[in-house]
């Protein structure tokens, strides 16, 4: 079978295709999926560019959907044919947050599943949604999962909420389909007039063009009669959230995922005191979540948004797109 | 101005429409407000027939909507002209739960909106949704808050959960439009065919003919595949309840509201206990709550279902149409 | 080794010991626990008695504690000589309620711990509080816990609330000493002086003689200056909870647990939907609770109140000191 | 009476006592408060020397203690000679935080206490705890219920729980006590040994001199296994947080208090991020709340403890004193 290797020291050139013999018979409690499509993150460019290190060879891509191929003895949840989609704690199951790192995520500190067959515990994946496709549903695992938790199971994101989405990665989409989906408003910020014309199509009520409102965070609160909003899903890091502190109203709460500007920085700390506001760090969900969060997608018939298709062996390619900053929405892998 | 009023001992003959003066200028945080609409509710109508005792005359009705005629000098929420609304329980502006009866609801403890003008402190109204009628205001202030609180404020609901609605009352029809605006599932239950058609065309995924299923409760179980469903909004009271503990998942949320079929009766507590389920007794919400309803309404863009609507008048047939069963949504006074 | 078991049809006679050979190694994820002690709950004795059917020659009792023997490769959490004290939901490890019987449940569904030594996966089990003996950890996994998630985990218990427990079975007077330990007020019952006398030296602030104060609703309500308290530990079940709902504050909280009153019963409903209170059903806890508990345990140097110890050979008479209802606190097997 | 006020532009030689006349009757709503003590805390503080800008001739002082002397005819709350003790936000009552700065905080947007008698509406005050003294009273307003809310409103404090408290400042200490009385273990920290042996009297299980472990941060997961404690009382602000950040567990809890070190600074944003945690701005809590604290503080006989006192006409002194850092526990002015 086809597999995916990261070669040291890291970066977009050193990944490369090889062939491997296809896994065994899955143990007791584990299954064997046939992999069919996986969707590219932050984090997977991070782990492909070498900014973070991972071991020597490892198989990238945190996301892994396809069809269950054999069950263990022991796997009750789990029927051959099935289509699944992985997780991306794999051993997060439920409750509270316990993970502080990536030394379980696959693709990270374990191999992940730009490959063609793998064999796992059964509960390092989940159901798809019905009626979704391998590489729709290869985009929960990262991005959906993180934007699901970050409204609803942290945020408890309700009908009339006002919600705060930075730019048009996988995330910022997501989070805007979450909330149009429960009934919430979104204010969308990009520094693309085409873009900002898609997000309001996507149901955005106000947008807002970044580059030319450098204060967008005061924007922000005039287009909320100066209350500021309920949410904001926070994907910037400290380069955007003296912004967001500004943005978000007294009492509200700041989703803190990204680090795509920077690591730390300067904060206005006192400000975030007298907003009496939550900044609340996350790193995508447990497994749990993830059933949940399906669960709503098949409620509401949503449906991903997915600015473009690879094949696995043009997986350098892929990131390259990604890197470019010209998707809106998910690139996948498809085989 | 007309009033309404409560002849001792109740009773719909003993409802009497008068004539007095209209009542002067607001004190400094009070308002002066032109009211246009009411609704009909269970417990409107048990003050009405005299099942709940009130005071000989009683001005009756706890749904209230109209124009702001006049503020006080403290006033600063409303201007005039502003349509406004009332709330059922007027000094519990928010926080948790801190009155036990009606003591100071419009209509039972106190005089309520059966009249064309009142004075009243500012803090008993709130604005109305925008583009609301005033008839389809005063549904909110008992039913529609009801059921947002049940299902958003005590039950956390979130897309993806499974609802299940008793009949065909006020509370029952908000929470299923409230339920499919967050991108919930509904089960729906009545006694009528025709009516169970109109629950579907109005989202219901399931409808249950209660007098053709009297153990509606492991149908609901059958089709949520032996799981059960989330939250129940149970209206129905102790005849009800034994069916609904039956219906809801482990762990799952019934909101007791009703009295529909008595103050007591036989109850499975162990059912209750081994399925570690939370009976929430509720009535109505918090005037932050309406707010919070309020701005849900208005970014979905929501309408209360209304059945009929009388004159100011003929409260007494609004009244007997409410006795009858027959409506489906609300029943509204205008005027 | 000792075995203790039950044969068909139940009843306090058919406890008998055996002699069986004792289990091997544990597997992977096993380890094998030398048991020492276990405690009598409800539920056990309803499974003695036979009013709880199981499988012929089932293994009694719910909780068990001793020392770890041997562990298998996969077991991170546990080495040889660590004291270690079973759970009640061996599967339920974390996360909201997801069981609703006891098919897994030690001395119901499956064997229990009245023998001397067993083979079970690692996580059936946690650490035993750090200076707590064998049977003062037996008592935790059923009595303990469930008090705790009563009080803290389904109650957020804070200092300063007001508690009431009912009698003195093991529940109540752990909820007394965890409602003690947060710094809550508390209020307890029992029909004996001397037990009254009792649970005063254990710190409830004020008792009630149940059978002198029939309607100790009410009473409840005057030593709060007519405000109720703000949680009950309702063990009792239909027979006390209509007392319990008089009792308690609005918007209040009761843990409903009991079934020694029966099974189902006269419940006044629209006091509770008045109250607007919470009735919480539930069954023990997770996993995830009893490690939360036993870390506060440890903080505080709390201790369970032992009634009394009886041989692993004279279970049945440990059950008919239970059946007297003599007890005051927990009564223990030591083997 | 006497009345200390702020002569513009600020600084401790501007407070001067003046002469004026006392206050008349109080409104229907209002309450006159024969006061008699204050507290001293950072805002105070930054108030009397004009870090803080307000208007000219400001009365300072957030904390108010003493007698009630005559009610308003609408009053229920409250009787001539009860003792009460002020509120810092007069008009958030209850629920979410409303408020996001200092305009209706006496002694900052509108006069404080630092005066012989006032006339204020009622539910500017609360009743004071019983058995307390005025000086102990006047400790609650601000740095109590800033304890208090960030540990038992915010995070949920539960026995067995760890915090963390920096320095010996009055909300620290208060922490700490807070901590304790619910069966919580603190970890404090201080650049003094003579404190520390004071912070491990008063019940801190562990402590840190910071001067000593500049790391202070990982020193603290040292003493917690690995794991980091799971809330933070961070007063120290940008200065303390990056060493707060390290030493709170993976989805702990961070109270962010404090301007101490600055109002913006360098902040590890992607730390903060990877352990999940939440950081939560905060400035003192509701009425409601401080009801709460008290019934707390009640059922425990908790005491502040009290540095220091001095006469009102000493306020100068007594911010002094504040300034140099010496103090441990609250400094209070009484007359």
């Amino acid at each position: 079978m086809k597999v995916v290797t990261l070669k040291a020291p890291g970066g977009l050139d050193n990944l490369v295709v090889e062939k491997r013999e296809a896994p065994g018979e899955p143990g007791p409690d584990e299954i064997r999926v046939r992999l069919h499509a996986s969707s590219l993150n932050f984090h997977d460019y991070g782990v492909a560019i070498g900014a973070i290190p991972t071991a020597d060879g490892r198989i990238p891509m945190a996301d892994g959907a396809g069809v269950v191929e054999a069950v263990g003895d022991g796997v009750t949840d789990f029927s051959v044919g099935d289509a699944v989609v992985s997780t991306f704690f794999p051993t997060w199951l439920e409750g509270p947050a316990r993970v502080g790192d990536f030394s379980t995520t696959p693709g990270d500190g374990v191999d992940g599943y730009a490959l063609e067959s793998v064999v796992r515990p059964a509960t390092w994946f989940t159901h798809q949604p019905k009626g979704y496709s391998h590489e729709e549903s290869a985009t929960l695992t990262t991005a959906g999962l993180t934007a699901w938790r970050a409204l609803v199971a942290d945020g408890g994101l309700k009908a009339g909420d006002t919600v705060l989405v930075l730019g048009t990665g996988g995330v910022s989409i997501f989070a805007l389909q979450f909330a149009r989906m429960m009934g919430a408003r979104v204010i969308a910020t990009s520094s693309s007039e085409e873009k900002l014309e898609r997000l309001k199509a996507m149901g955005a009520e106000h947008v807002i063009h970044y580059r030319q409102e450098p204060e967008w965070g005061r924007k922000v609160k005039e287009i909320t009669a100066g209350v500021g909003v309920d949410h904001v899903v926070e994907v910037g890091g400290p380069g955007t959230l003296p912004q967001s502190i500004e943005a978000v109203r007294i009492g509200g709460h700041i989703s803190l995922i990204g680090v795509l500007t920077g690591r730390q920085g300067d904060i206005p700390t006192a400000k975030l005191m007298a907003k009496q506001a939550r900044l609340q760090g996350l790193i995508v969900g447990s497994r749990r979540q993830q059933m949940e969060m399906i669960q709503a997608i098949e409620a509401c018939g949503m449906k991903p948004l997915i600015d473009s298709s690879f094949a696995l062996e043009d997986i350098a390619a892929a990131f390259r797109h990604q890197e470019s900053g010209k998707h809106f929405g998910k690139i996948c892998l498809n085989w």
